[in-house]
């Protein structure tokens, strides 16, 4: 059986991960994160819009979020329709098994300026598009302002959390625990 | 009587935006600016680190917010210093004076992909310097979290509601009767 190699566009991202931890952000070419993924410079930009874009994957994220808010029962308060979005989150992004990978990831975008810029704008993306997500469920405009503002907080709080080894639980979980402290934090204002 | 002339940081500031406006960010070199302002690039570097800065200030609206906040009344619940900080705002920042300026700032910032960024990067350190501030009254981290939030949320709407020239209220008005708008809205969540 051939041995299981994971698509150019994985394997360019990982590529660049190693490449970022090994020199740095700045001293890595597009060049030398296609040869390292054994892949073409123009496969890279078929993938990537520029080399900051590697590590954040396009609109991904923001679709995920946006169909778990769609996909939640007609019923569901603004809340438990965010709190089934993280739970698609965590399926698909925030799984065990890319624990490490996601830890690495964060590590390298802390030490470089510009990747926290674009991880700056990346947030923003993931509110708006939550936002969208729910007006179209018909929630009130700063309604879907707040639970989408607060959704993306309990997202990084949740992955705070869940980053711990020590917290066994899966990121959905953790990520409704987290909306429902934020909610009694909400209260306290 | 001579003229009143602003200060170089002014002068810098106003010559990037008449420049930006002009020909575009990309196009306008620091040399440039310096030289439409009347100085040189040395003043230009004593004062931003580089060409995006020129348009946000360094961290003075980050201590502005601060100090607002530490300057409420002590019995002051977390929302009701964070408009606090907000009037703090209206009092320096967003002046009826100053809402010209403040519109074309806008107008170039949301042109340019670079200026974005730096904005997304700037937004989440006036949260994190409200959170701070919060925490400084001791409000628990939680509830530091979601006032400063909501509260960077609060200043983003009041500013659009604000920028309308029927709205003759200042910036301090608007943005406490935001804030109470979204505890009604948090409470739909």
């Amino acid at each position: 059986m051939a041995r299981w190699q994971p698509n150019p566009r994985e394997r360019l991202v990982f590529a660049a991960l190693e490449l970022f931890e090994e020199r740095g952000y700045e001293l890595t070419t597009v060049i030398e994160i296609a040869e390292r993924a054994g892949l073409t410079k123009s496969t890279f930009f078929r993938h990537f819009s520029d080399k900051r874009e590697v590590l954040f994957g396009g609109e991904a994220m923001a679709g995920l979020l946006a169909d778990g808010i769609a996909a939640a029962p007609p019923a569901a308060p603004p809340f438990e329709a965010v709190a089934h979005a993280l739970a698609a989150v965590g399926e698909v992004a925030f799984t065990s098994a890319r624990r490490e990978f996601v830890a690495r990831r964060r590590a390298v975008i802390a030490m470089n300026p510009e990747l926290r810029e674009r991880e700056a704008l990346k947030g923003l993306g993931l509110t708006a598009s939550m936002t969208e997500a729910l007006k179209r469920r018909d929630v009130p405009d700063l309604t879907a302002c707040v639970a989408a503002e607060l959704g993306a907080l309990a997202m990084k709080i949740a992955y705070d959390r869940w980053s711990d080894p020590a917290d066994g639980d899966d990121f959905g979980e953790v990520a409704r625990r987290t909306l429902s402290d934020l909610r009694a934090a909400a209260a306290l204002c």
